[in-house]
């Protein structure tokens, strides 16, 4: 993490090479709501991908994984509103879009990664794709980024786009990405949506090695209400126009190139977590001194995935019983009596737990502290040197309202 | 199962010998809610306990396991309105309650099982009960079963009290129980409160045998929001005056008495379930036709324990790609392309998927159905003999209300 970045502008299409376009096409009933994104690189580019952990998976994710067994990809097609999951026919769907992007684009069927996100079980056609990818191939721009990241959203509020720049081996490399939330989040291996894109040079193998590892500290650290979506993705195209030398090895440009990724990521599940469905707070925690990484996300993870804190959170309560509560039936081994408890935000930080047990604080700083709309959780487990941060939002009203009638 | 049993009223005094009492001894604020119950059987009986494996825990736990270790206890004291866990002086006021109950009871400090639940980690002191035990000694009566139901409430709408009456070696013996939701439920190999009494006969061996495997098939099927409370007990009284001959090993009089605490605590399950925080509705899921039983009880509890699918049934709404999706992320092994799922209640039934892939149907039918009180979400796996039941509700405003500022 020792190399420079900075944020940048762009997202998806930050790194050079990469067009983006997304419209309405027709899947959505709400003609304002954009409903298909397209993705292009202007060459072939080494491509890596995690995929949900549910036994029930949507087609695309058959598709794409045939797709990309060949460690290659050049383009990405994306559909919000239906999920193409527990239909008869989607796998000849999933497929269907792959050779429409062919027809209109030049990116062969088998370069294609293709996504859906939506409702589960619900019938669909190819027609909309039909009429639609002509104008989407169209649209192809390098200025297309937020089109694409507001055609993937859901239930989600805002538009998830992050990038950031940095060098390997003196050349100026781009990787941003878009990813869409905010419910069925807790991902498993793999997560929601979330589609990435680099020109840094880097073979198939170290970009699979690089997205694995830094899921697992990012989206895999994230939840907004503990279901595990059959649709999760997230996938990484590099097309090697920055002109680095190509990463083909550990070493001090793979760390720079997945410190820049790790970046990336982390921001998109903050941007997510933020953006939970319903939520009106980021709420993190942060776990430290553990004796090892896992038990630090264990710990973090069941804090921030506990409906009761998560309602208390919403509350602006400072019911620290509930995170202790969490941390013992997380599995992790903990000793108890050690354990120290924080609220903090940037109204202040208030003590309430020390080694196991309550001590007196003041209600009124809690209440100012835990009013605001991001709140970190500080765990500090005094058994080791190990941390670890999970993201998550608070539970609210809005939450149950979206998913009472989700369907229409 | 073959055994007949019927319904009968008392509760937690159903069986001979057995009184109880419920009172305010001013551990709330509240002077209208009661926050102390007794219970004491005549004779020493044959005890057994199931805890939460919540590594927090309640200092009544560690009381109540020293004090049932020898597998005999005659009295049960439980408050709430404070958890007395994560208190510097949680043991000795545990350790207090019960010296209180020989002094006004006449029964040994150490056959007294002990129990709290409320707010985790706030003071705590014996004042309360040194003022009111001898009242609650003296309002001891076969008839004050309702008042300790209503005694050991905190969220909780309704008291909960079952018993049954069954035959052992033409003895007619009777077992009954009170138990508490309503938040932070999710048992893992025990739950909330309960108490249970009989007068049948049992050896403490037996005893703890048939409460094990009850708990399992009933209380560790359950859950409310997914929390595993600090706190969690079952315990079980047999006084044995019923008269039969005393149950020491496997065989019919053992099946009959495990069947008839099968009852007891499946009927508690169901009203707990129903009366979860801000639950309007009870929702079972029954998974049939699983390889074994494990895979049943794995896709049964983890349907119900989805935020997604709670919150559709508070909505009735029909979005069954919830169901599937929880099948997917449960754990357990199954071929989706087998599953059905019909959607159940006394207004009908709506079949909703076949063989894992969805099919037409009514919406108006299915919002009929959905709008009940009582819903099941009958899964068929199409794949052996093995059955399980898991009893939930629905994820409600409510439930985030109670929850958003619970200390107050």
């Amino acid at each position: 993490m020792s190399e420079p970045f900075s944020f940048i502008p762009g997202g998806i299409v930050a790194a050079k090479g990469f067009q983006a376009s997304g419209e309405h096409i027709g899947i959505r009933k709400n003609r304002a709501k954009k409903d298909c994104a397209l993705i292009v690189s202007d060459t072939l580019c080494a491509a890596a991908c995690c995929y949900t952990q549910n036994l029930v998976k949507g087609a695309p994710i058959a598709v794409t994984q045939a797709n990309v067994a060949n460690g290659y990809a050049r383009a990405i097609i994306c559909n919000s509103g239906n999920a193409n999951t527990c239909n008869a026919n989607g796998v000849e769907i999933a497929e269907g879009m792959c050779k429409l992007v062919e027809q209109h684009t030049g990116v062969g069927a088998g370069d294609v990664i293709v996504a859906s996100t939506g409702v589960i079980g619900q019938e669909m056609t190819l027609a909309p794709f039909e009429t639609g990818m002509a104008s989407l191939a169209a649209s192809l721009r390098a200025e297309g980024g937020h089109d694409a990241a507001l055609a993937i959203m859901t239930t989600d509020t805002i538009a998830k786009e992050v990038a950031v720049t940095f060098t390997l081996g003196g050349k100026t490399c781009a990787l941003g990405g878009i990813s869409k939330g905010s419910g069925m989040i807790h991902p498993n291996m793999a997560t929601m949506l979330c589609f990435l894109t680099t020109d840094a040079a880097i073979s198939p193998a170290m970009l699979r090695a690089a997205l694995a590892q830094v899921v697992r500290d990012t989206f895999n650290m994230l939840s907004v209400d503990g279901d595990t979506s059959t649709n999760d993705m997230v996938s990484v195209l590099a097309n090697g126009m920055a002109g680095n030398a190509e990463i083909t090895e550990a070493g001090a440009d793979y760390d720079a190139f997945k410190a820049a990724l790790y970046q990336v990521c982390a921001q998109l599940c903050r941007m997510m977590a933020k953006d939970g469905e319903g939520a009106s707070k980021l709420i993190t925690c942060t776990a430290t001194g553990a004796r090892d990484i896992d038990t630090a996300k264990q710990v973090a993870k069941s804090v921030i995935c506990s409906n009761l804190l998560k309602a208390a959170m919403f509350g602006a309560d400072a019911n620290w019983g509930r995170v202790l509560c969490a941390i013992g039936y997380s599995g992790a081994d903990v000793d108890v009596q050690r354990i120290d408890v924080q609220f903090v935000s940037r109204a202040g930080v208030v003590s309430v737990c020390t080694a196991g047990s309550g001590i007196p604080f003041s209600e009124e700083l809690a209440k100012t502290v835990l009013s605001e709309d991001e709140i970190d959780i500080a765990v500090q487990l005094n058994a080791g040197e190990a941390q670890a941060t999970a993201w998550g939002c608070d539970l609210t009203y809005d939450y149950v309202k979206i998913n009472g009638d989700y369907r229409t």
